[in-house]
């Protein structure tokens, strides 16, 4: 079964808004053994919508639309279907109950556009939103089947989920094909090198598996891809050349999947019964963003500190001044005296901390934009390393926050299982 | 002048990577006055990387495409353009040596892969990549031009800004429209609100101009475009339309084109020679990132602290243990005392701090998730708020950031300049 995405709004073509909502359909659709052949982004444009569509549905089996379903005046979806269809509006009582429940109970007041949000074409199924105003349109259109989804992300998941799932399925039975992804995370080598050491392994792979790389500041994602039509062969078959990988990477991998180094972290400190802080200057928080953006982070993250000025470092973290004042704040020393100091403070098994030039600006000859001390403390040891990043801002802060948690991982496992890490 | 993009890799088919070149490309193309038409991704697959840069160089004036020119296997857009046009590889010599001296500055080895990035189609003009191995290829198809980019984001964007602008300029002067975009930042009022509060104005909008309402966890755009054939006409229009929605939207509004909350509040501290800290519970260290995330934050951003555990609060930030007994970590007491603690602690003028239930665990019936209490403290003043919001983890916490900044922002105004703000 092949599928396509269009993603319809004004925002996707002058690049105001990130198209997010395509990446999350493919995944979702793939997991359910459909491929996405193609995705197209279209302006608010009725012709331009209706030979998109038209196309998309000459192609493939499924397509499914997003964005246009809103109520103000550039959302022209539906409008633009009933004249593709030759149908007409017609106001769904089911769903204008919906609309009315949702605002009230928001403490809202039901206005005119609103109630809009209630009409639907008349020659389609409607999917009710569980959690919002727009409804889902399904239309059988002879051919393929186009659906029809709101462009708010966290409503466009809401009804794909909890009801085109189970809508789906049956469709696919038929026709479905067995697609499955293994990923590899991992961080410490560049991509040409990472590629040179898998080289033997990625000449010899068999033609149904297919390997990418996939690099983002900090760390390079390998996914293997298999295609087949029985499941279980494919299974062992991705078994056996992931045993190959893993025998080459050695501990370049820190997770799997849908993992990150933040859920991984948070995973081993879980398991072990162990707290953590930060203490980030360059990373201006970020670390502890990462951290906590994992439900249920409290169980092990205590907190942190993030001193951006030399003041806070001495006064919340107790380093002492005349550290900073010869080494100065992007050092070893006072790297060091950070991670130490906060894990006194906030009284946790391990910490981390980051100092560096995040830039672009406040280098100098002897730290350039880019230079990033990165320190992980626990009872016993303080480890502190220096790396050279680039000259962009947000992908410094990325890379030492990945860094940084990678570092501590290592800590953490060569400390609970006393077999060292690279 | 009318442009497409197209994206290629597996990767955004199935869903593993975000597509960010495109709203990147398509936003510079429309600064340069050039319509983007349609932005298709597609896979590393031959013929349908053929068929699409075929199909759109048939409907357009440019196409730009990224990815597939990295040194691994799963690269094969070099190749296809080869079979597609009828060309073959050769050597760049100039490529050869910026791919030499670029990886030895890096302390790396050069390998044959990175050797490889040298070839390029013998039909094609070459522009030079100035932080990267990959160079961008340039092809006169007869009619449409295609311009073949790296998809690794900051060089891509470093080939375009620093190269490509300039080769583009000349062949824009016949045909250039003129399209212009004011983009209007809010934070206050839901969707549907806000239309009705500008329904008599939109209605009223000539027609060369378009309303646009792009929502955000916190915040909403409104996008004003207008396409026209003569600047200064379209800019008076523009300007008079503007002031109309200023007078509706009042103090709802916070910034504009490209301000974020975090950089107006920064601009505002900047200007009064103002300081500030952050207390952070439920928001885990996003409100520091944001501020962080800014160029020069370092003036005016003393550093704050990440009290998730209660304990924290109490020790780093004063906060009495009895009124978090009484009251729970999440409550009006408890989020002021934070706020009020860190701007002691950090010495600063302006202090935030918030206190929620991020979810999706962790609710009561007394306090479901979503609640969030949000305070901003001054010399002066201290102020609360709570709100409920949804059961989202990450889409709280970015709500919770965007309304504690704009109460920030509001408190900082009615100091400085005796203006209650609503």
């Amino acid at each position: 079964m092949k599928s396509e995405i269009i993603t319809i709004g004004d925002e996707l073509l002058i690049g105001q808004v990130i198209d997010t909502n395509s990446a999350w359909l493919a995944m979702q659709l793939n997991n359910l053994g459909i491929d996405v052949y193609q995705i197209t982004s279209v302006s608010d444009n009725a012709s331009h919508i209706k030979s998109a569509i038209t196309e998309a549905t000459n192609r493939v089996d499924l397509v499914i639309t997003t964005g246009g379903l809103g109520p103000t005046k550039d959302d022209i979806t539906k409008h633009t279907l009933c004249e593709l269809y030759g149908a007409k509006l017609v106001i769904n009582q089911e769903v204008l109950a919906d609309v009315e429940r949702f605002i009230l109970a928001r403490g809202g007041v039901v206005n005119e556009r609103n109630r809009k949000q209630a009409e639907v074409p008349n020659n389609c199924k409607v999917i009710r939103n569980p959690i919002g105003t727009a409804p889902c349109l399904w239309f059988d259109t002879g051919g393929a089947v186009l659906v029809v989804l709101p462009g708010v992300p966290h409503e466009m998941k809401a009804i794909f989920e909890q009801k085109l799932i189970p809508q789906l399925q049956p469709k696919l039975a038929a026709k479905a094909i067995f697609i499955k992804h293994k990923t590899i995370h991992t961080s410490g080598l560049p991509e040409s090198q990472l590629a040179d050491l898998l080289h033997d392994c990625e000449t010899n792979l068999p033609a149904c598996i297919k390997l990418a790389y996939l690099p983002s500041p900090g760390f390079i994602r390998l996914r293997m891809t298999i295609k087949a039509d029985d499941e279980e062969q494919a299974n062992s078959l991705l078994a056996q050349e992931l045993t190959k990988l893993e025998a080459l990477l050695g501990n370049l991998i820190y997770g799997y999947d849908d993992d990150s180094i933040e859920l991984v972290v948070g995973r081993l400190l879980r398991k072990l019964n162990k707290t953590m802080a930060t203490a980030e200057s360059c990373t201006g928080g970020k670390i502890a963003h990462l951290i906590t953006s994992i439900s249920g982070s409290s169980d092990y993250f205590e907190g942190g500190v993030v001193a951006y000025s030399n003041s806070i470092k001495s006064n919340v973290l107790g380093v002492d001044k005349n550290l900073i004042q010869r080494n100065g704040a992007v050092s070893c020393e006072v790297v060091e005296a950070m991670a130490a100091g906060v894990r006194r403070v906030f009284n946790t098994d391990y910490a981390v901390a980051t100092s560096g030039v995040a830039g672009p600006n406040g280098g100098s000859e002897a730290k350039p934009v880019g230079t990033t001390w990165i320190a992980v403390a626990s009872e016993k040891n303080i480890i502190s390393v220096k790396y050279l990043f680039g000259d962009d801002r947000l992908t410094n802060i990325a890379k030492a926050s990945v860094f940084a948690l990678n570092m501590l991982r290592k800590l953490i496992i060569s400390e609970n299982t006393g077999v060292p890490q690279e």
